[in-house]
């Protein structure tokens, strides 16, 4: 059955982590919004009929099911492509990396939207000047020493975050990677020289055939400042 | 076998939302930064023989596992005590409404540290009274009318977020509702004066007989101001 990706057209955004997930499982899915326009996308949010609807865009119908949570649907879609482990430590595992990558792309978003989510960057960027440094210094350093941890940890060894299978987790950090280094280049580039197995990890996953086909075509969107991910020269460590 | 929780020792913080679960099940456990001190915490966390460390408290050790992340450890506990529906359906949803819940609790969070975690709330005061004002008028009430939506679909009826039975994401919906009761008590009674079914399942988790063995004793922490939930006047609507 064709899933329906429900997502704000253009952006990729927390829709990006699953959009990845149905790519590499080579699913049959239709971006909704992106088809249709944001209105079909509304009314499936807003339809009242729906005994289990969304907060928030992205969520997934998947015949009567209705999944929101960026995590939530990659809980549901990993054990049915194989992106997730068999065993419920695997799948706990997988799922607790998922919920960090989370709050780590939480985090990235409030960099400069530190004060209000509905007022502009600009009406912000004080706030966001600090709250970027931060990130930066702190944050950013905290979180991949803790991929850089596990990976090194991985019992199966350092090519994946679980098991010696690829599963959904990967392709989130290696997102949450690509995100981060379009939005800070250069703090990027200053902690990713001392985590060589993200590094390598971030390569293997650009790899793949099917994101490879997927990140070459046009239904991968770019990255740009009404995203998730924003690049503001002034957040970034300065050259 | 004996869980043990390790949270920080003097707060509710999200190791409150692990502990009404415990509690609720009649669990045995151990609180252990509480028994033993933070040294003991602080070793399980940076034991560098732990293949699965987790990012941050709280995380819950049962035997030789060790699961964080406090969604994650609701998912593994869910069906072991019977506070999470059988079916994969209904544990998806269920899901999907605690990490809902996580969300609201991380903007609860950052209305009085909006600029750095690691400074404190007087340095960052004015922006703190902006985004509160934001919490307060805008997302408050989106996530209490979804909340308040939920119940009134739920095909079983409103006693309960999911199905007939208590679920976990009962337990962390009256959490929510308490902490910023604490927190933000004028902004909620306006809000809770729109919402009979939320305030109807507030005072029946309330009202089970170990959720209030547990409120009433010892092992309830109070609310205070090194808390995720703060109340600070100024940040609340003014009376």
């Amino acid at each position: 059955m064709t899933y329906e990706l429900h997502y704000w057209p253009g952006i990729q955004g927390r829709g990006e982590f699953v959009r990845l997930a149905l790519e590499e499982a080579g699913a049959a899915y239709i971006d909704v919004a992106r088809m249709g326009g944001i209105d079909a996308m509304q009314e499936a949010l807003t339809d009242e009929r729906t005994p289990h609807p969304a907060f928030a865009p992205p969520f997934l119908k998947h015949g009567r099911l209705i999944i929101g949570q960026t995590a939530a649907i990659l809980l549901y879609l990993g054990p049915l492509h194989d992106l997730a482990p068999e065993d419920v430590e695997g799948r706990i595992w997988t799922h607790q990396i998922q919920l960090t990558i989370a709050d780590l792309v939480g985090e990235a978003h409030d960099t400069h939207h530190p004060v209000s989510l509905d007022d502009y960057y600009e009406d912000q960027k004080e706030e966001a000047l600090r709250r970027a440094q931060s990130f930066r210094d702190d944050r950013i350093p905290k979180y991949f020493r803790w991929f850089e941890t596990i990976l090194a940890r991985n019992p199966d060894g350092p090519d994946h975050l679980v098991g010696k299978d690829l599963t959904y987790a990967d392709l989130s950090l290696f997102q949450v990677v690509e995100g981060l280094c379009y939005a800070f280049p250069n703090a990027m580039a200053r902690t990713l020289s001392g985590t060589p197995h993200i590094t390598a990890l971030r390569r293997a996953v650009r790899r793949r055939p099917r994101i490879d086909a997927y990140i070459t075509s046009s239904r991968r969107i770019p990255f740009d400042r009404s995203d998730v991910f924003r690049h503001y020269p002034e957040l970034d460590d300065p050259t």
